[in-house]
């Protein structure tokens, strides 16, 4: 390697999202330092040489939030970010991870950065690029759902259509036509119905359904 | 930052597929130099502090192929790899990029690397992770002609369901069902008729299509 090389620094970011009270809500972290102290920021960190970005990923995550990635029944790459100015401090690129999780528990000592949950149409002030990144991963989780089978991470193993529906709506931010959306999703196959029932006091009781596979499966249009 | 972190190599690599002989091709390149003399590999290089991923690779295909990325229509990051030892110079993090053209052609006297486009089920012997690299970028390309428009940029403006047919072929690398295939393509309505034919001599004259949008298109499914 030519000796005047010099690298930018490289980072990791998570993008760990679930539904808390019906809304699609990111995992952030109150900055305590300046860069943009006070502000609330993805959790991540530097990334050294010797260290795979998914480790770098998995090491931050459990030391800064507590979780790990064992948690989250999904996760993947998402994108590199890499313009010149997103971090004050100097030239940093950010790999980037997206998780899908449900009902995560943040250990309340975990971490002095007090790790919390915002719904992703209010969050905080955010630090660097980070809202821009948050934006990117929502859109991708959008399209995503519309082609995989992505929303059984969000999920409990069993769950009723109305559930799966308010998920899509959660993540799509708008509703959907109850029986449109029956219809379309069950004529997909990616789901299939057991014999238990959800009851809820006056309603009456719904069949609870489940995911015919797990981990991500694409619907793939065949052709032929 | 933290004075004894020090960050891995951050390089960049392009995959560049085009169809050749009615085959999916990807661009490679002979390696002048150690490690892997002889072997061939992808066009990249380093990526230092201060130039974009998106930069890096713009310049590095341009100096190592005569390749503008202009001549592209369309191009977008893939995915960064980064395992310890897939350089044996050291620990490198490379971001990917992967391209799509058609009718590119190389300048002769781009550079002393001598680069072809090979067939993607005939590779020569490969560099470093190049042969995952290309396999990854492949089953993307797979994938992603599943859900997207993206083999316009494959094609020449006009077509007719013939070349859009082998396009589909050479990229799934098997004969597909005629009438199936035409059947479902249109149902997607990504492509439109013109008034042209395209006449070859002993057959019928066949009428020539075209993608009603570029860029690139997602066909989300919409669930209402």
């Amino acid at each position: 390697m030519d000796s005047i090389y010099e690298p930018p620094i490289l980072t990791v970011d998570s993008i760990i999202f679930q539904l808390v009270d019906n809304e699609l809500a990111v995992l952030l972290l109150e900055r305590a330092a300046e860069p943009f102290k006070g502000m609330w920021a993805l959790p991540g960190g530097y990334n050294a040489a010797g260290e795979t970005t998914r480790e770098a990923m998995a090491r931050t995550l459990a030391t800064k939030t507590g979780l790990q990635t064992g948690d989250l029944p999904l996760i993947e790459q998402l994108y590199t970010f890499d313009t010149i100015a997103r971090d004050p401090r100097g030239h940093a690129v950010s790999v980037t991870y997206m998780g899908l999780g449900k009902d995560l528990e943040l250990p309340p000592s975990a971490t002095a950065q007090n790790p919390q949950f915002f719904p992703v149409d209010q969050l905080p002030t955010v630090a660097y690029d980070h809202a821009d990144i948050i934006g990117y991963a929502h859109r991708r989780l959008c399209s995503k759902i519309t082609y995989t089978n992505a929303v059984f991470a969000l999920l409990p193993e069993l769950f009723t259509l109305t559930q799966l529906q308010t998920a899509y709506e959660a993540i799509l931010g708008r509703q959907l036509d109850k029986r449109n959306f029956r219809k379309k999703f069950l004529s997909l196959e990616l789901i299939e119905a057991t014999d238990e029932y959800h009851r809820d006091g006056a309603h009456r009781p719904a069949l609870l359904y489940r995911f015919r596979q797990q981990p991500l499966q694409v619907l793939s249009r065949s052709f032929d």
